[in-house]
């Protein structure tokens, strides 16, 4: 790390102009949550593995900024050169820049890395001291490392409109009716779940994300996705060409912007208006001319293609398929609905076999019995760990129909590792599984129908009083925000205090949000809905039919973790009455998986609480018993049983 | 009203340039919600009377803005000429504005009469068409207003220590410690309750509200209060200057903060440095050099002011005394607390009077039975109005030590009329009080040591099902506020929810926030918190020693009404575990009066919620007995005898 750290530094020195910090961000040129391997600049840097942070490199100091999930794994990897700076906590990146860089001080990042609002946020925290944002015209970061991973040349896939829901041509139609709106005659699409989403593609460039690595460009006559050529069969190439898509070099995005910027980009294209999904009438001719502006969503649009543009000419907003992505269509969600329901099967086989295997093995209680068992181990030669159980989960998963692969590494976590939120066992270091201890595992899957996610908390021995009021804790906040009733228009960090109210009762909380989109065969994390406490600047409304999840935790260093997550779809609500015509929401939980009944404290929940429960798992049981086998029935059949309060 | 609309149109052609549009705000010139009978320039106008909204006058149409706790009031009140608009519905008048107005239309107000922030964000809306935002040079509404009263001459008084609780020196001094860390020299306060909290004086120049129409600028080494001196008595001047405070006209404030814009305001004054409070050593001076910002409110400073500063050397940020007086010392908390025991005395003492009134004189069964009573009246010449009921209530109270004035316009108010958010009875034409309807008052007086805000609603016949429902419901959205623990630095707005999700179950909601802070013998509203679903731009986090309400409510159109509101103060909370290291806090009711048990569907409630219920009657009987005589107490006794589940 220190090595890194010296080349970086004299590459910053020997800039034009010289550097006096090297901004490394976590994201790819597309402003990806996850990225391939090849664009871990960030991890290669710092040693840190989580999915985000941004690490500054002055001349003297390395400083990695992150979120309360990882605030104990970022101290676990960070070497001595690294100083770990705890979001929430400790002064904000923009603000320490401003604060401790000096004056006029010259300040880089590669412009492909960082998106509009990040770049322009920045600059404004620069403007006191004079500083300066300078746009590196390469990676420093790709110059140091020599060992950097190629790049992989995956095949474009077409999803079919059997899962898709919704063709091309009318997802086009769409587009091209709102874009008049907003005086825009194009967009410019970064985000690749938008592209892969909008162009009905998948792909596997990025692990657990099935997209490809590509922008597009749509105006009101055209439409252009920006990939490497070779991933890109005929079949596909016809394919799209017939919706009017014209393939192109994923390096020529650049100077096609600047086409666009000048409305230049039409003019060099082999394509004409008067296909599928193209606007063809006079009027669309007249729209062009009144409607001049780019839209760009300065969210995912990096910082180097919006440089290429007119700032007048832009609109930055929120990209409309962001929106439209989000609003599940009926067969997507039939399909989300499918696959969660064999993703569960899945989880309730892993545990019958876990269960089965903690009694054998470690001569734990179990599942069901709440004693500490013989606590006897069979012999040292067998063992299980994080990892080797968690293989075995993702083995479960894959004997499912339209498997496709896991949506985001699986966290498999015992007892302290529990509290690490964002845990990724590794097979060499990983900890074993221990009857004694609680085991948080949080998994989901890529089916062809549909993204999966979901978190249980278990224990196969005796858990103390403490560790059962906090998991009922959680449980009363997964529940409570689960079966709110809200009026249209409410938006989701309204939404997130329910879940924390049962545990702020004994001054317990948790670093994170509640919840987030889940896509169709897509990102796993989605947005532009969040519960969450934090600031949302694009505050988007819950509305019906969006995916959502609800997992509210708690987290105690050093000793275990306990999170609860299903994913819900938003619904209307049979509410006796509608004040204010304003019609009324609710969820629907689609996820199906026992929650442990040893692990609760009954004298803590109500009445309605109890009721909700049994009512749960009495549809778990329905649900899943046809995907599963006598025994495994049995089991479920036990874990599902009516409590009474 | 026509009238009036015809010479203010001819009012608005003749003005240079002429108007296109002229806006009538609700606001004085120190932006105030309550504001004296000459300053209610939009009530003369529109002749709507509720305390917000915003009238529009064009050449051809007039319109009203009000938010939706006066939607029924505006319909009955406006006549023919004027259209109600309603916020959260319809677009917002800035919106409305830019759409409807012709290009470059000029759209006049009395700068006086509009801060900055609204002011700017008309001037935004107004880019896109270039329209223009005039500021006329004199109020037009004045000269329309051809019985306009005078201004009145009522003196200043000195608020003693007893009940302020810190001086003026040392509330001087804080505020100097924090202008150099903002790099500001100067603060010019406009809202009138933080010149009254600052100097610590009181008046009477507003109906309810006891404070002095002035402005004040601190600077490090001066401070002025701008005021009619006739109002202040050689006395009260005297105890000023002891403070260093230097009386002026209240006209001068307009040249002086010219003279604070040019450095010079503290070269004109005959005031020097060395006083009690101000600023002796000979770091001050140096400070003053560097820091050369003066600070001003933009929602509470006027346009007018504003517009006599350079732009570039002013600091728009909240008022740092918004939030000092928010902040209750000791002594004021003392005093709140026991300014809402003997105004929960004279609640209890109306409910008892009220009970056997409408039994004698209704036939009604009563406070504490469910029957219908023999509905025989006694005679058609005694009756009771919301109006001779409501002076009943303010002759309890002003029996009562310390009382000084109602803190607003007490709400009586029977069955449909209880619908109407902000009711305000009138002699000639309101209701007579109903056996078998539901009444609702909000009320709250001015103690010398605090001012108070109650609601109760009660039924003295037979409540029907559904208004059982809805008032259990608001009482558990009344409880689940007030029970909540919640880490420091949570915003009130993320608190709002808890009180909405027991109707939100039923389709119900009610269409005002939750929650406001209260003043110590100042303002019933006051900020900078609040508990509301509306964005709050300032956002400042709940904090130990804050005052705020808790007042559900529901409210069917036609019908009837329910709401019910005390007042908690924020204090630690006792939790067992204390996460992230934050504390956590809570609420302290203390406001005692009784719910009607009556009214209450226990199947509703949970055993914890009962159990609250009970805790806190067996608190107001022993807090309020003191207070009253044999016959109350035993009525009160019974009202909060404890229910079993």
């Amino acid at each position: 790390m220190a090595e890194i750290l010296a080349v970086l530094r004299s590459l910053m020195a020997s800039h034009s102009p010289p550097l006096d910090a090297l901004i490394v961000p976590s994201e790819d040129y597309h402003q990806s949550e996850y990225v391939s391997d090849r664009d871990k600049r960030r991890e290669f840097v710092s040693g840190f593995t989580g999915s985000a942070g941004l690490a500054l490199v002055t001349k003297t100091e390395a400083r990695l900024w992150t979120d309360g999930r990882y605030f104990l794994q970022a101290m676990q990897q960070l070497s001595d050169d690294w100083q770990l700076m705890r979001m929430g906590e400790d002064p904000p990146v923009d603000a320490w820049m401003s604060d401790n860089l000096p004056e006029e001080a010259a300040i880089g990042v590669d412009p492909w890395c960082v998106s509009v609002d990040t770049a322009q946020k920045w600059e404004r925290a620069f403007e006191k001291k004079q500083q300066k944002l300078v746009q590196t015209s390469s990676n420093l970061v790709d110059e140091v490392w020599k060992n950097r991973p190629p790049a992989e040349i995956n095949p474009v896939i077409v999803h079919p409109l059997e899962f898709a829901g919704r063709s091309v041509a009318e997802k086009l139609k769409d587009l091209r009716e709102k874009l008049p709106k907003e005086k825009a005659r194009g967009l410019i699409i970064t985000a690749l779940d938008e592209v892969a989403w909008l162009y009905n593609i998948r792909g596997s460039d990025v692990s657990y994300c099935p997209v490809v690595h590509a922008f597009a460009i749509v105006t009101l006559n055209s439409a252009f996705f920006y990939v490497d050529k070779r991933k890109v069969s005929s079949k596909v190439s016809c394919s799209l060409q017939e919706n009017g898509i014209e393939v192109r070099e994923y390096g020529e995005v650049s100077s096609d912007v600047a086409l666009l910027a000048s409305n230049q980009l039409d003019k060099h294209t082999g394509l004409r208006s008067g296909r599928n999904g193209v606007c063809e009438n006079d009027k669309c001719e007249a729209e062009e001319n009144s409607n001049d502006l780019t839209l760009v969503d300065p969210a995912s649009c990096c910082y180097a293609l919006f440089s290429k543009l007119d700032a007048k000419k832009v609109l930055l907003q929120q990209s409309p398929l962001a929106l439209a992505k989000a609003l599940k269509n009926p067969v997507e969600l039939d399909g989300l609905k499918n696959a969660h329901i064999r993703d569960g099967a899945a989880v309730v086989q892993y545990l019958v076999w876990l269960d089965k295997q903690m009694q054998e093995i470690y001569g734990a209680s179990g599942y069901f019995l709440e004693g500490k068992g013989s606590g006897k181990k069979r012999s040292d030669d067998v063992k299980l760990t994080e990892v080797t159980v968690s293989d075995k989960l993702e083995g479960f998963r894959a004997s499912k129909e339209h498997f496709r692969g896991l949506s985001f590494p699986t966290i498999s976590s015992v007892g302290p590792n529990a509290a690490i939120i964002h845990y990724e066992p590794e097979a060499e270091t990983c900890a074993e599984l221990d009857p004694d201890s609680i085991y948080l595992f949080d998994s989901g899957a890529q089916y062809l129908d549909g993204t999966t996610d979901i978190t249980r908390t278990v224990h196969f021995g005796k858990p103390s009083a403490h560790e059962k009021t906090c998991y009922t804790s959680v449980l009363k906040g997964h529940m409570a925000l689960g079966n709110a009733r809200f009026p249209n228009g409410t938006n989701g960090p309204a939404l997130d205090i329910l879940a924390r109210i049962p545990l702020w009762k004994y001054g317990l909380d948790y670093r994170h949000g509640t919840g987030h989109g889940v896509g169709s065969y897509l990102y796993v994390h989605e947005g532009p809905h969040t519960i969450s406490f934090r600031q949302q600047p694009r505050n988007v409304p819950l509305q019906v039919s969006m995916t959502v999840t609800d997992e509210p935790g708690y987290y105690e260093d050093g000793s275990f973790g306990i999170r609860l997550e299903n994913v819900l779809v938003i619904k209307e609500a049979d509410t006796e009455f509608n004040f204010g015509d304003k019609e009324y929401l609710s969820f629907e939980h689609i996820t199906w998986a026992p929650y442990q009944i040893k692990l609760i404290d009954f004298s803590l929940l109500t009445p309605e609480e109890v009721e909700w429960l049994n009512t749960y798992h009495s549809k778990c049981l329905e649900i899943l018993s046809p995907y599963m086998d006598k025994n495994e029935q049995d089991w479920l059949k036990k874990a599902t049983e009516p409590v009474s309060a």
